[in-house]
């Protein structure tokens, strides 16, 4: 156990806040803050913005220049120690002749966990770790699942009236939720590696699943833009239309099917046609899943509509609920939340609310499965 | 347009904190509270308690004695200028020697309104009025919405899941919500007048709609509970178990039906049949409540399945929605909040949320119907 103080948490508070600008861009890195400390005084920070370009402590050391001898760190993750498209951070930081290093959690990585800090302590630098370790891991869900399980973190969304209603049975649903909820949506796009829906709502929405500059009222929205989550369409008999408007938007489509492609595909740029082995007629969504993270990808965003989303919250693979609740009725005869058969109480799904505010006229609730104790 | 000072709001809300603690009492008088100030200093205080008890200006009047003299009165509700089981407040405060008398609403009910007022004005008293009105009207919107417009004040309670569920297709549903939810229900039936249910509930849990001391979790809970608000069970086809709990309970039960009374009711001292004309193979819930506001009541309590709260709502009969989320998901095949055939978007049924809370692992919900510009 060790004693932090009230200026340890001030630096890394500042390390975690400037780790969160890097939240729509760092995919499919880590978002990671870094904080100089020289004498009681921050001298520099730095966080990572891009996979490819400077990691956080990279950035923060270049910031300090010769400053930085002698000086403690503060970091969201453990420095990496092996050389990926950049070189170590462990090895800048001991070039820099930096006297310690606080570290907000460990790699999540069981097979590099502790490296880091191992390679620190042998140049000589005192080592502390632990410190805002939830605020640290709150930072990076998906990247946090991916490495310490091999699976991703999968965000289920869903846009209902307060009964539980998410369209009428025509399919009339526009709008349910307001403006400020269908711009949160947006961000968790943007946040994510990849969104998935099921070819239904490209056949009778003609959905986009993307990433809409003008909708995200981000200041660096232009950029979080440019990088477009992976599009991926559940279409086990091959239903995708050929006039479908996403096989022609920037960014990757990913059709997964349980048969072959038909032909046009082929001629669509973008978007790769993916069979997986069916299951109960249906697309394996653990097997779906895994070549996802194959894919590198952290956060999953699944945008669908009650069969596909009761079929994920049954097979017990979603880590999270954000359900935008209006605040009307839409009636007995409109469409379920979830297609998801259950008989008795003792059946039911137990959530745990992490967090609720409001955004317009709606509600926004996060949940995650089972009960907190 | 009367400009008020800070000291007559302090006074005004001190005056609305102390009518709330009648609450639970006074039915079927109004909540009020009165203040007496002398000197910019409050010399007593007063609230009613109970019906045929003093009134709340008499209370602090007879708090005062004889400094009353010369002093101002803030009052949440117009003084009375009637006999009833009482005489007339303003004649009260005429005696008195009152100065001056604040008040914050005006008597709502438009035979009277304005007489206490002129009274006090006759005798030399100046009175200024609308004094935080918002936070008057709030204490009373059953004696108000009565008075105005000869209507009670509906408010429907629905436990449900976070999918719109409220039982399992079997009827099972112990317990959606958690006791701090349950523990709200208690307090919300013990403001009431009456609590409507529909025969079902009586016949699948032998529902006993009362209120119970031990569950209030309130300081004054044997008080309260010593006033139980009138059961009112809709039965249309007179399907009223003998055996019903709810028929030897202390309190009135009221069973409204559209056939004549098995024989077994008339032994049950406490219990009214009453027929009244069936609409549409159901009982007619406008005349249902025109009966209801002619035995006094102000605000009813709605605790129904879908089928009747469907009806209420569809309707337009109710004033407010008081929703007990409980964080877990029942599936597709459990019951719905409302039976409510709607088929467009346009049909939607508007909300507008004025308080959300945190009840243990529940969210509490009050909503009125329409959209609030």
């Amino acid at each position: 156990m060790t004693d932090w103080s009230i200026a340890d948490h001030t630096f890394m508070s500042r390390a975690v806040q400037i780790a969160w600008q890097g939240l729509y861009t760092t995919e499919p890195n880590p978002r990671v803050g870094c904080v100089l400390v020289r004498d009681g005084v921050q001298i520099a920070e730095g966080y990572h913005r891009k996979a490819g370009e400077g990691h956080a402590e990279v950035n923060a050391l270049r910031h300090a220049g010769e400053q930085a001898k002698g000086c403690s760190a503060y970091v969201t993750l453990e420095p990496c120690s092996h050389h990926g498209k950049t070189p170590p951070c462990a090895d800048a930081l001991i070039a820099a002749g930096v006297a310690e290093v606080v570290v907000g959690m460990v790699d999540p990585n069981p097979q590099v966990s502790g490296r880091g800090i191992a390679k620190l302590e042998q140049a000589g630098i005192k080592v502390r770790c632990g410190l805002m370790e939830t605020q640290c891991r709150a930072l990076n869900p998906g990247f946090i699942k991916r490495m310490a399980t091999g699976m991703p973190y999968v965000r289920l969304k869903m846009a209902a009236s307060l009964d539980g209603r998410t369209a009428m049975a025509s399919g009339e649903s526009k709008w349910i939720t307001g403006p400020l909820a269908r711009q949160d949506v947006q961000r968790l796009r943007a946040r994510s590696s990849a969104v998935i829906s099921g070819v239904g709502s490209i056949i009778s929405d003609n959905a986009s699943l993307n990433v809409r500059e003008a909708e995200l009222g981000l200041e660096n929205a232009a950029e979080v833009a440019a990088r477009q989550p992976l599009r991926v369409v559940l279409d086990s008999s091959g239903r995708m239309p050929e006039r479908a408007k996403l096989l022609s938007l920037p960014g990757r489509t990913l059709i997964v099917s349980c048969v072959d492609a038909p032909g046009f595909i082929a001629a669509c740029d973008s978007v790769e046609w993916l069979k997986l082995p069916g299951k109960q007629g249906g697309i394996d969504l653990h097997a779906l899943l895994k070549t996802l993270v194959a894919r590198d990808c952290n956060e999953i965003l699944v945008e669908t509509g009650a069969t596909l989303a009761g079929a994920f919250i049954a097979a017990g693979l979603v880590d999270e609920l954000v359900i935008y609740q209006a605040m009307k009725l839409l009636g007995s005869n409109a469409l379920p939340m979830f297609l998801l058969p259950l008989d008795r109480m003792s059946e039911q799904k137990k959530l745990t609310l992490i967090d609720s505010r409001i955004l317009g006229d709606d509600l926004r609730l996060t949940l995650i499965p089972g009960l907190e104790s």
